[in-house]
């Protein structure tokens, strides 16, 4: 074998590649942007389940972090970060556990959209003595959990964890149907529903003489189209870290600016078929294929070289668990087996960069100098 | 909180739950079977990457197994098994990991399709005095990788293989397309064509003078299609083991007999929408939605209760990271807030059992009298 010139030669394949200036540059665009809009930023850690990437977040000004598990919470708690929000619905049997971890230190936020857990919450809280902080899911897109801004219930859930000597700390929200917008006007229209929602919970518990401090909203897309955030305290995002093709066909990232690749090696070719076989297969890639149902679909995923210059209209076109079948959009008989003879490596970019990363143990990190370093990230709950 | 009244009501959700007994029954179907087909079954154990699993099956009759990965290889003989198939297309800078096993008493097997690998191959064998033992691979569908049953190709990568000083051990080929079809008709020509194509690449190589004692051939829906078998020696099938609703769809299996589901409970509810939110999304289930093109399209999966019983018309309908949207097919008004209450357990199908246990650090399996025991299974390469 020859000597190894590029460093994601030394690797083996396929393998998950983060491009550290690229990362840096995203992280310091959402952060700028947040403080431009006078808001704090709290990422959505649950991209990365990486704690390098998160400390780079916080280390360009984030203020806390967004989980997605208690996992996560744990992780990034014995990580030094106390200012955690776990912000999916809490379910009763989880109590124990965030009450561990508040327990050892750790600021851990919860969430609930309903009276039930809500007073399961406070039950729990009152018996082991524990003000828990809880804030409201709200509703404001109609894409998945909370209450709306206008429920009767929004009350009732606000006076059971209030009165019920728990700490109501503010309501969040996050407008996922921001994914389904691909032009600047729709995406700020969002933003701006997403945020006069929220506010509007708040301004409803305030009057009702409830306390609210907080008012967390937030999505990539969201966040990077909101023109201003007035009543707002915080923007949730997690996906700008790395961007995908997904947020790309939304509009709001360049593919120069996409930071996870996949490392990967073609294995075989179907020359009269135009298809070039490399060993990314789904089990890398995962099974999203987000860029199905948006103005371009990029297949499995869209193809670089080694050095990350994108391969025009070379797409992974399907995959099986450790085969991907690379192809041209309108395979105009190239030779693939010349251009791509066996052995050579390639990176693939991935539809949705919180799916492909979740493939992997550990990403590769190549910073600018060409060093590379490991990085684990978390796997399971 | 209650005591637990069921096994599956100790675990934190979303859980990937093995049911025993439904396990062992596919496993003893699959080798009944081959055994009256007279051949040899290899598993791939690629659907599990679980040791005890794999262990069930050759306790049942299997002879080696076949894996997706030199990791997976790693695993396996560590585990006390010796006769290992990887069957992806072999990498040149894997074959240092791949002589290391051998060295240390695997009886490792790799596989090729094109010349410029095998003779890679062969000198890399002849440099380090091992005589490699190498399948061809052969494409009887095209489906993907191999060498056509027909191609000059295949006597050439042959050649280099034998004169190289390898040891050509075979020729092997999988009917991924097996996967498009849904009846018995179609999956019974299909099979018969894997078996064919396979069995006159082998009489080609014979008819040069090269040896091919192994002719193997397999997918589970082949596997379980085939009339007779007449020429090969071995099967290889791998996601029969737990089935899926994909393997249900194409008819090999009822709904009964899929051996894994996602253990998941109810964190909310949209009412108005007929709308249940469970911790189960995709991070647990994966993003496969291989049904979605299928007779019966179940979204991210098929709903169950607690014990196993199927909810008619209920499935994930939608799925975020960690959300799953579960919801009746023709929402006919019903209560789901009274029927599916915050903190109900449930079990979901998965579509792809592969995708979907690969989102998993361990299985827990579930016996028949109700023990639960953590299966650990590997995650990346």
């Amino acid at each position: 074998m020859t000597m190894p010139t590029h460093p994601l030669e030394t690797l083996d394949t396929p393998a998950a590649i983060i491009d550290v200036a690229r990362m840096q540059a995203n992280i310091a665009r959402m952060q700028q942007r947040m403080d431009t809009l006078g808001v704090a930023l709290r990422p959505h850690v649950k991209t990365s389940k990486c704690t390098p990437v998160a400390q780079a977040q916080l280390a360009a000004g984030a203020r806390g972090v967004t989980v997605s598990t208690l996992k996560e919470a744990e992780q990034f708690f014995e990580a030094g970060i106390g200012d955690i929000l776990y912000a999916v619905g809490m379910a009763e049997h989880r109590l124990p556990a965030a009450l561990a971890l508040r327990r050892r230190g750790c600021d851990l936020k919860i969430v609930t959209d309903n009276s039930a857990a809500a007073r399961a919450i406070a039950a729990f809280g009152r018996e082991h003595g524990e003000r828990l902080e809880v804030w409201i899911e709200i509703d404001t897109d109609g894409h998945r959990s909370g209450i709306k801004p206008d429920e009767a219930a929004l009350l009732d859930v606000g006076a059971a964890l209030h009165a019920g000597g728990m700490q109501l700390g503010g309501v969040m929200t996050h407008a996922g149907s921001s994914y389904d917008l691909d032009t600047p006007e729709a995406l700020a229209a969002m933003a701006e529903q997403e945020r006069a929602g929220c506010v509007r919970a708040a301004e409803r518990l305030r009057a009702a003489g409830l306390p609210c401090p907080v008012v967390s909203v937030g999505s990539t897309p969201t966040a990077l189209s909101a023109a201003q955030l007035p009543g707002v305290t915080e923007v949730r995002a997690g996906v700008y870290v790395f961007f995908d093709l997904v947020m790309h066909n939304i509009g709001v990232c360049r593919t120069d600016e996409l930071a996870l690749s996949v490392l990967t090696t073609v294995i075989g070719h179907q020359a009269e078929k135009g298809w070039v076989i490399v060993d990314a297969g789904w089990m890398a890639m995962s099974r999203d294929q987000g860029t199905r149902k948006q103005k371009r679909d990029f297949g499995y995923g869209q193809a670089c070289t080694l050095d990350g210059a994108l391969l025009p209209g070379y797409t992974l076109i399907g995959a099986n668990q450790e085969h991907g079948i690379l192809a041209a959009a309108a395979p105009a008989g190239e030779d693939v087996v010349a251009r791509f003879p066996i052995g050579t490596r390639l990176r693939i970019l991935p539809n949705h960069a919180c799916a492909t990363g979740a493939q992997f143990p550990q990403y590769h990190a190549l910073a600018p100098d060409g060093g590379l370093r490991a990085w684990d990230r978390a796997h399971g709950w």
